[in-house]
């Protein structure tokens, strides 16, 4: 899997994905109009307009771009019916030709972890039939529960041909306070990416394993570190943009042969209308905004590269 | 609200709650007929099959015992069909005066939190409406992202009376691999421990927290110092039974008080008839097998209390 990752970054040029996270007051005035016309003010209302606005967004950057990174939080807040939007996204950007991780952070016990593999990226067996649920091209993955909490998603990974990207360092404020605790004279985080490799040995696809990381990119100076340590690592890219980290801070994701990392953006996108850069678009030209918010954002990344 | 399940313990004088994680071959073969006859061997017959399941086992134990405990997991795997079911044995059991345990082991940003925060346990704005996605009573959460991960989650429990177990020493085997690393000499899942404090005091309801700790039943050495470092914090506390914690592990993870831990059992209840113990009953009374389970779980916890 990670090596149709690679080849539509190289086809793209654009080593990034769209993190479709839509907030109710990111979407404009007239789609959550006309979805609450048809449903009321409702979670169907709310879940359509959801819907239509992730649509417009990938219509106008699919070309683009390699994948997207839709947050299932951000369905998952209105219940089953923000979940069918969410499969939703999921089947059409397929049918684009986009790459989909689904940011669920999932992690249990065995056999829970297991049941979570199915539902996200593995078949499901219902008597004589198989299904797949939410059918994600990679999932993202806490790994506090240690590894046979992470081990049912690398075994769907290697019987279905699909990825993960396992929380190393994460992006948010706090990470730090267990994340960068010293082990031994070595920070947490390190720890993990330890095992992310091990777990990742055993699953390679190309020069580069179906088992990817989380690294912030807020923490350049660890990032840098990480590199090194996990050299066949695709490293997923969160903070880019709105939560302040800029190209510069990404370069070290990288690795010499210009692979390695995928940077995520998602307000910086997909509410790009909203930012004063854009605002020439206006709120019904939302989508081309997001165009052109992609086409700046690629050229910086590859400005560092 | 921890203050409603300490109730509701009192009451029947059992701590525990029942783990309402179906997977398909704990499932008797009539249930499993009827569903696939109605709707096929789908998703939405396998979801059915569930739902059945789930409802007999709360009808034979709902006056047993405080809590149930449904694991999302099991319900995921099965997609958008298995998600309803899972929300429609949450309504039941709260309908039949269950507090429910949400196990979805959540947690990420401060932004997405906040959203994973409302779809589990708050309520959603859609415009001048609000709406419930899945509310249930408690959720489980993951605390890898440090506090502004968790921090949504305990402003929920504030502002609508609700409650958080929050993952510190998980049961599985692999727990130890990051949990019990030392920090400063001390185990990882102390210092989580006591973020779990510092969070659960500013969420005081009586004289513990509505901010508890998962703590595994099959470390009886650690939930005994984390009893000591944590007297106000409620312990949901897995790993008894099937996966080998016994009554004998569990005394120290009570205050002496007789309270401060919910006990779960999932496969040793929901599961009781397949066990040579209650095989007399059959498939066909397996919720009867589920009940009597129940009443000898009790027991065996209370003898040691």
């Amino acid at each position: 899997m990670i090596q149709q990752l690679i080849e539509k970054i190289k086809k793209t040029k654009a080593p990034i994905c769209v993190g479709l996270d839509p907030m109710l007051n990111y979407i404009p005035e007239h789609i959550l109009k006309k979805s609450y016309n048809e449903f009321g003010e409702t979670l169907e209302g709310a879940a359509d307009a959801i819907w239509q606005f992730n649509k417009e967004i990938v219509d106008h950057t699919c070309d683009l771009i390699p994948s997207v990174k839709p947050q299932i939080a951000m369905y998952e807040q209105f219940g089953i019916e923000g979940l069918k939007s969410y499969q939703k996204t999921v089947d059409y950007c397929q049918q684009k030709g986009l790459l989909v991780i689904g940011d669920a952070k999932r992690g249990d016990i065995g056999s829970t972890s297991a049941a979570y593999a199915t539902g996200h990226l593995g078949k499901v067996q219902v008597g004589s039939k198989t299904y797949s649920g939410f059918h994600t091209d990679f999932l993202t993955v806490n790994p506090y529960l240690g590894t046979d909490g992470v081990k049912p998603f690398v075994d769907v990974c290697n019987s279905e041909d699909k990825g993960l990207f396992v929380l190393v360092k994460t992006s948010n404020p706090s990470s730090g306070e267990f994340q960068d605790r010293l082990i031994d004279g070595r920070p947490l985080y390190e720890l993990v990416a330890e095992k992310v490799v091990e777990w990742g040995d055993t699953c390679m696809d190309g020069d580069y394993s179906n088992v990817g990381a989380v690294v912030g990119a807020t923490y350049p100076e660890m990032s840098k570190i990480l590199r090194k340590l996990m050299p066949r690592t695709y490293f997923l890219v969160p903070g880019y943009g709105a939560q302040g980290g800029t190209a510069a801070d990404l370069a070290h994701c990288f690795n010499e042969d210009g692979l390695g990392a995928v940077v995520n953006s998602s307000r910086g996108i997909i509410a790009a209308y909203r930012q004063e850069k854009y605002k020439q678009f206006g709120p019904e030209h939302f989508a081309e905004a997001s165009r052109q918010a992609v086409i700046d954002m690629v050229a910086d990344i590859n400005s560092v590269l």
